[in-house]
């Protein structure tokens, strides 16, 4: 039997068709700002064929917003949930998205033993990388390709705005766009793991989110921490992936 | 005698140049990404055509740029001091600059008490109003002609880089600017209060630093301290001003 799960955040809404363990289709597209149009997207194109309705779990920001669904969930189980489907033993979910970021310590079942969560300051989320990547002309995506190897350039701002004008004077000082852009990801990555020490966290970590996406943000991120940070190809389905997981246990029922 | 103070501040450097207790001359520039030479066009406007060089005292950001300064004086005392010229009895100074905001509390005498002080965050600075002012395409000199007698529209957002995406999602959702435009001010006035309240405080207080301009943010502060609000029209002028001052004395010895 199939189920549907959709984690409408506020930057993308991703949605999984799961069927037992193992995810049959993907969906993901840019919430912007219609993030009800978006859930409906995600809803038509993952249940397209199939004879029976799957059942629907929606979970994230925008779950209330539409009336359809099986059942809502809260972000924080569903991450777990998804987690410990990608990696059996994870203790700690570290999940930073585009506007949001949270630390999800679990206990060996994989109970949520405790969680912290960020949503109320852009430095802490992908779209910190976002804005700076276009204030130097590129994308979060070509982050790895122009940082590789490249050694950081130290960032004295941590909030966002800020950065984005001590970034532009370091250009026109002349330091290189691929140094700064490593700096702006090694001081974002030490913010993130500081946040993440206010919790009392056990390994394996798994990373998940869009920003688990950039090896380098990972890599420096793992430094910080002074500890391994797994991740997985279907890192930012981690949610929808949970939610889809709580149809499959309420359909057994 | 004559004695001047510069306050080398991060977006805007001030200026006085002081005999006894009045103010003969003001300057006031953007500091750009140039603060020593702010700092030395000041110098020079301000002592041009004295016949004797005036004691210099320099405080805020910039003050260890340069190398010709009579004295460096930190901000917070200098801007106890200047606030208590413009206002004798102040025992709170509110300084909410383009990129930083302080609370001042002073005793009786007008010595220091206590002292709060942000510059990590843009949202609680002049800046944010920057921000949102020209994302809807106006100026912060404009504000007060806009929001006067504007219901304000209420604004979720705190942080400057997510109230600038809301902005544009009221705006786009058909929201009046001049009611975005005055949640805006209301939200920072609130989030000020906030700020101030967390230092134990007394009347009266003076209101200084670009922001204390604007009408609109400074009525609405008032509103929810539930206490009045003093300005005075060399408000920005308070940490040059104290500057000067600690020259004088100092000469007086
Ligand atoms: S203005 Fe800067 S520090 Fe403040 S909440 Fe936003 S990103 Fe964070």
């Amino acid at each position: 039997t199939f189920t549907v799960g959709i984690d409408s955040g506020s930057t993308t809404t991703k949605g999984v068709l799961l069927q037992g363990e193992t995810i049959v289709r993907r969906f993901l597209c840019p919430t912007s700002f219609r993030p009800a149009a978006s859930i409906v997207e995600a809803w038509e194109t993952l249940r397209a064929g199939l004879e029976e309705k799957p059942f629907l779990t929606l979970t994230g920001y925008g779950r209330q917003l539409v009336d359809f669904a099986d059942k809502q969930v809260t972000e924080i189980s569903c991450h777990g949930l998804g987690a410990r489907l990608l990696l059996a033993q994870t203790r700690t979910v570290i999940d930073i998205g585009g506007q949001d970021s949270k630390v999800i310590a679990l206990d060996e079942q994989g109970n949520l033993a405790d969680f912290l969560m960020n949503d109320k300051c852009a430095a802490g989320t992908g779209r910190f990388l976002d804005v700076i990547s276009r204030t130097l002309g590129t994308q979060v995506e070509h982050l790895d390709t122009i940082t590789d190897g490249v050694e950081p350039h130290p960032l004295t701002s941590m909030c966002t705005v800020f950065a984005e004008s001590e970034v532009i004077s370091l250009r026109s000082a002349g330091i290189a766009p691929e140094a700064i852009l490593a700096g702006v990801i090694n001081a974002m990555a030490r913010r993130s793991a500081h946040f993440i020490s206010r919790l009392s966290t056990q390994g394996p970590l798994l990373f998940t989110g869009g920003v688990s996406h950039c090896a380098t943000f990972r890599r420096m991120l793992a430094g910080h921490l002074k500890s391994d940070v797994f991740t997985h190809d279907d890192a930012q389905y981690a949610g929808a992936l949970g939610a889809a997981l709580i149809g499959q246990r309420q359909r057994k029922r």
